[in-house]
């Protein structure tokens, strides 16, 4: 197995004469084949070769989606949808050519319900736009992926973050959707109300379905009371192993942590140059607590006394907003960081996430893995929710790296998927991860999850190639092209 | 619209000879057609008239109920999953005959992962069972619906309870199922990782899908430390709206409650009958906190504050476990309690859910509408959540009473969706609310789940006549019969 190169099966068709007239007509300059903005709408942040859309629509509206999306269907045309194009595992290529549908002018809050602790979003809004526009309302949003991703986007992915192991993911955020259907339908998933027995839940079989089931165009999502007080702790470790420990006995203690992230020696040293830190470069675990004045006290105080029964040294505790600040920030730049190490380098990044109690083994056997490569790899992980990331830092240019950064990223797939994880924790499948579904779903659930794309997209336009091969033995229909 | 009966639409013809021969061969006594057991299993704790299986089949294991489900698919013959029998909405009434498919036998803790914080277990343990057996890992699960239901049934229904708003629902508490599909596949959805972004969320479809997706003969949930500190409160107010308005205060400042539950004045004179207590017959809230002794100190004196600004009486603190469980019991057999008010009655029980923001005016509008029937109509309600039941007590003979109360709860539901809000928080929709989802979700939405329900149940076998009606103008395939 070796340099995940889009698949090269799916075959390409040039747009119908019919079809781009229509779209002219209807979009004007929202409609468009240049090359710059093809070029751009091909890539994202995964290290695979860019493979350009056909055209580009930016869409204003979930009428002008669904309008689209008839289109395509209709003809025949395989219809992407983009967001902040921040994706690390290629689902925005358009292996098979097609439309990329730019959904990042929709980027309206339309309404705050501060009283219900909720909001809902065009699809184009980012994380960071919501939470600078819902400030006044002493309220926030939790989730945050490194990138500045978009709403829609975190839904399609099912992303998470550094928040995740208190407030959650986006599959257990999202109060409602609209989605538009392969066919055009506006389709209302959810209601307003916290929870519901009505139905089938397409709230959560839209959330991860990586835009091959329908078009994201509205979310609702809750948000949470500012806390009345935060603090944050960095503590150096003198292994992974005993980092790992450490926060393996918070979670058990039920220690309602905010945010705890390991950040390995390499990715220490990078974020030492990136961010003028001076961090002793070993194992490190950043903690945030959330809470009371009283209650993060007590909260700071467990995990201090946690850490130095682990070895922990230094624990540095900060309060003050600008402390903390120049902290997180550190961590939520570390990927930029990473890349600095290796100049012009593209990152293989790695997403396993493991059940906690196999953490440490599977930590350290990868750190043993990674020692015996040439190349950078730098490791960060959400590890309160068991997830760690591998930034495998390759020249894209040199096959023997690329082939390299896919073995180790398959033996450490493998490793977890050994001990009941799962290949994928927050970045999804795309094009990268396909290989390993059978593995780690079997063959019956996914041939359970191509009926379901069967059944909503029949013509299979929707974000063709990404996930699994939409074909399967026996199928009736194939995918476009 | 009157008494729901069971659709009178959906046929019945006999067991295929075949078919019963093969069950009886393969199952021997658990393969019975005797009238008591077929009684017994076409009947739940709805106020709907019995509609028996033709015969039932006790399952030991998933690979017998891969079988069963192989010969119904078939020989066409509808199958029923039926775990504790104590569905509110007619779940496990047979309107179309077949067989239901007993699995309360597979009632093993098959593995505790105490450092996962994870449980795996067969659908047939309940979820007091379940704590029992792990009583001494240190951990707990919390989610508790009224009755001691299966964790498969609660799985099916997508239950909650009154520890939903501090632990969340079924929905964000399994990670993984073992389903067997309608054509007798078995299926792992997840894994034991907590977090995954590796395809379509399989296990948010299943639960909720009330039996007619697949059969769930596996489940892995998460668990919580035992609490170092538990204390309840109970506080009566004047009304219904105050103690509401104290509720959403406590939301909105994030006050980390376990449990807040509403009891009306009426649900309060059932309790002090049942359980020998002597609370004053008005309105209260009963508040429990979880944490540590400091932490839970902290958050019943905020509580302590909000309910005395909105008029909140003599709010009384229990910290004692022998107090505590007492006031807990009442809550939790409030159900059978408040059935003792009306010798002989049964319930038509409402399970709306509404943004927290209406809560107060759903209730107020709700009480003013009970207050102008005869029939003895209390409320208990799960008000974190925006959940609340009335509990409509009629005598099941009396077509008058049946008549009141579903138009009682008709003009509940459909204030509720007028405020934004769900027909059903947590019993499901079964046979009775069926004709409330067009309104709640709308047509495209419920062809969407057609769609679904078509991919995995071409023969429509799984539970045939609940949710909605399987057949839609343009299927190709019918309901079996």
């Amino acid at each position: 197995m070796n340099h995940p190169t889009p698949p090269a099966t799916l075959a390409r068709r040039p747009l119908p004469p019919a079809f781009s007239e229509a779209l002219a007509a209807r979009f004007g300059e929202r409609f468009t084949t240049s090359a710059g903005v093809r070029e751009h709408h091909g890539r994202d942040e995964s290290p695979f070769p860019p493979a350009l859309p056909d055209a580009v629509v930016f869409a204003h509206s979930t009428e002008e989606v669904a309008e689209v999306a008839r289109l395509c269907n209709h003809h025949g045309v395989p219809l992407i949808p983009y967001g902040a194009g921040s994706s690390l595992e290629g689902h925005l290529l358009a292996v098979a050519g097609g439309v990329s549908l730019d959904l990042s002018q929709m980027n309206k809050v339309l309404a705050v319900q501060p009283e219900d602790l909720t909001v809902t979003v065009q699809p184009g809004v980012t994380r960071k736009q919501l939470n600078q526009e819902i400030k006044d309302t002493g309220l926030f949003f939790p989730i945050d992926p490194g990138a500045d991703a978009s709403l829609g986007g975190m839904c399609a992915t099912r992303a998470s973050g550094t928040n995740a192991v208190r407030y959650g993911t986006m599959r257990e955020n999202v109060l409602a959707l609209t989605v538009v259907s392969a066919d055009g339908r506006v389709i209302r998933t959810g209601t307003q109300a916290r929870k519901s027995s009505a139905g089938y839940d397409l709230t959560r079989l839209f959330i991860g379905s990586e835009g091959t089931l329908g078009i994201i165009t509205e979310v609702t999502v809750r948000l949470y009371p500012q806390p009345e007080a935060i603090s944050a702790a960095v503590c150096a470790f003198s292994s992974m192993g005993s980092a790992v420990q450490a926060v393996i006995q918070t979670i058990q203690l039920g220690v309602p942590v905010a945010r705890v992230e390991f950040v390995d020696a390499l990715a220490i040293r990078a974020i030492n140059r990136h961010d003028s830190l001076t961090l002793p470069e070993t194992p490190h675990l950043f903690f945030e607590f959330h809470g009371t004045e009283a209650g993060v006290r007590e909260q700071a105080e467990t995990v201090q006394q946690i850490t130095a029964e682990h070895g922990g040294q230094g624990f540095e505790w900060a309060t003050r907003p600008e402390d903390r600040s120049r902290l997180w920030n550190a961590r939520h730049t570390a990927y930029f960081a990473m890349l600095q190490l290796k100049p012009g380098c593209k990152s293989v990044t790695t997403d396993v996430c493991v059940p906690i109690s196999r953490l440490a083994d599977c930590v350290t056997e990868t750190e043993k893995d990674l020692n015996a490569s040439a190349l950078p790899c730098p490791i960060v992980g959400h590890v309160g929710d068991g997830n760690f990331h591998v930034a495998i830092l390759v020249d894209p240019d040199k096959p023997e790296e690329m082939a390299e950064a896919e073995a180790i990223n398959q033996r450490i797939v493998e490793r977890a998927l050994a001990m009941g994880g799962t290949c994928t924790g927050e970045h999804g499948v795309g094009l990268h991860k396909q290989r390993f579904l059978v593995q780690e779903h079997g063959e019956d659930a996914l041939d359970l999850m191509r009926a379901i794309k069967d059944a909503l997209d029949p013509n299979h336009i929707l974000n063709p190639g990404k996930i699994f091969s939409a074909t399967r033995a026996g199928s009736q229909s194939g995918a476009p092209g």
